[in-house]
């Protein structure tokens, strides 16, 4: 009537709209609560609107996990719609989901038949129905349809249920089938620290690095970090638990005088020390590839046999090729960030996932 | 030969080989030292090779800048292939790359023309010429081509070196028109620290925050950070020069009680403590969205007056949200990483950035 009215430029007829209750909210009481939360309401009739638009809206409808309450959902003519909606919201929905059909609501007539998407009949559809498909949450409860307004599954709110939550989901999204369990853990505490996915492909290993380290920590092992930023990522509650001593060089009196005299950097002095002093430690560079450059060599040079290298300098200038070195090093458990990603986050996270192993299998 | 004897089969054709000088280091021997380092030899001849092929290996030479020897350069009916190569050459090197004709090389009439890629005149050339161009190195030294081995131009060794490098590498790749110098040099901080260069696009300012914040530091304030790894990663020698201090709460004996008491964890009962303490802080949140939560809430209610806020915290739960919610406050200097990105090393890169601004301008 509005339009009509406003076609014609017609100001001067008296309109006025009174509200009423739909069928989709009487059919929702009928039914107990299956409106609780976000829903919406669609027309499957394509006489005036093209089919595309209406799959447009369905597929959002289906993604979008809207309770999803069908006007016009089948008559004689238009009989294939509803099936195609189905099939778009089986690609999207669990086959479980209720599917409530109510025909005639609030006629003396009325009939109500509860079923789910997998075992909708569509023939049992109409043009006196109204189709109501729930979202993924809500369920049967005896002859009612309850979707419940998400209080239940309450969002992480604790550190660790926070952690637990950020692990479930990077873990669901590896694409990589060519890592161990426990190299998985390792990338998935990487991606933990950065948000960054590119991690799982920039993650290289050799010879079961994370399961050695995990004996070697819990054993007591001790750990030289080539920047202090890198020691304070190492979990302090890991590191007091099991009794593993976590150095830095950087900061010794001595490194200045070594870098001096020898032309080196601060880093690679650092590294220098602690070679000297703790030949057999596990040895993680977050920072500096000249360190990196310093321990690979000496490794290659066989005056020290570390228990393993975590090789995540992050940069622009030499860090490809510290990499490239420390990857040609055989016989020694090794974690490799690949190119120029990494950082004192990503080699601390390393650590983490194998003082935590036990987490990944 | 090889190939007539090896169609024919003809294994029993006594075939030997003796090593000769080619045109190319005869040449190479009369103009100095043209070929010091990597370089190729081309023939343009399209008889028996595709011209597709030939600009291929043309493209890759110039882009590669190698030292370029020409073989069959130009002849009477071959007249347009050296002049396309010109034009390809000029696309990747410098129009004053030194070029060198030698004609008749080693026989009584031989002549050297010596040019550049910009004033090369391709009618000077025929089949009895050898073209020689340079790489980007190559200079000329009275008749001489001299080609340098690299020495000079020496990979970056000293730490102060490499970052400088580095972050030259980064300014050049920066894309963004609408950010100020120094907002520029936070984000070139940002990238240095991680080698992510999506962290341009994820940089968000607020009343010039590192303009501020270099006054702030300088002036000796004060920094509270989420977590130990930010405060470790904040450059030691620039706090200790301008007497800044920066205090972590996270491990203070009163956070567990607080956090248990309250409800909270204890990265947010770290901040209500030192927001207790430090009401006029800088505030660096590199890992807790709910310390930055609990920061935002109380600076909303007007309980505290912070010099900034840095919000970087990483991660995949209330991330995003505590950082919309950070967004939504005004009135001061404000550096946000948007999105899921961020972490301790991105954090401590922004004060690192404030407190050497210098740099920037």
């Amino acid at each position: 009537v509005y339009e009509y009215a406003a076609r014609q430029q017609r100001t001067d007829i008296q309109l006025q709209t009174l509200p009423g209750i739909s069928a989709f909210q009487a059919a929702a009481a009928r039914l107990g609560a299956p409106i609780g939360h976000d829903f919406c309401c669609l027309s499957l009739s394509d006489l005036m609107t093209p089919w595309t638009t209406i799959e447009k809206r369905i597929t959002a409808a289906a993604v979008g996990d809207f309770v999803t309450s069908l006007y016009n959902p089948r008559s004689q003519k238009r009989n294939w719609q509803l099936s195609r909606l189905r099939e778009i919201f089986l690609a999207h929905r669990a086959p479980t989901t209720p599917v409530a059909i109510v025909r005639q609501v609030t006629r003396p007539e009325e009939t109500i038949h509860l079923t789910t998407l997998a075992e909708l009949d569509v023939t049992l559809v109409d043009m006196f129905c109204l189709v109501l498909i729930g979202n993924s949450q809500t369920y049967r409860f005896g002859e009612f349809l309850v979707t419940p307004r998400g209080y239940l599954a309450r969002k992480p709110a604790t550190g660790a249920e926070i952690q637990d939550e950020s692990f479930r989901q990077i873990w669901a999204e590896l694409q990589r089938t060519d890592l161990s369990a426990a190299d998985q853990w390792a990338v998935v505490r990487c991606i933990h620290s950065t948000a960054d996915f590119e991690y799982e492909q920039l993650y290289y290993a050799q010879n079961q690095p994370l399961e050695y380290w995990h004996d070697y920590l819990l054993g007591g092992g001790t750990v030289i970090t080539d920047v202090t930023m890198v020691q304070a990522g190492i979990t302090r509650a890991y590191r007091e638990q099991h009794g593993v001593e976590v150095l830095c060089y950087l900061n010794d009196a001595r490194v200045a005088d070594l870098a001096e005299r020898e032309g080196l950097t601060r880093s690679q002095a650092g590294m220098r020390l602690a070679l000297a002093e703790h030949p057999t430690a596990l040895f993680v560079v977050g920072n500096a590839p000249t360190a990196l450059f310093e321990l690979a060599e000496q490794v290659q040079a066989g005056r020290c046999q570390p228990a393993g290298i975590i090789a995540a300098p992050v940069g622009f200038v030499n860090v490809v090729e510290a990499k490239l070195k420390t990857k040609s090093l055989r016989g020694l458990p090794l974690v490799i960030i690949e190119g120029r990603k990494g950082g004192s986050s990503v080699a601390a996270s390393i650590v983490n996932a194998a003082f935590t192993l036990q987490q990944a299998l």
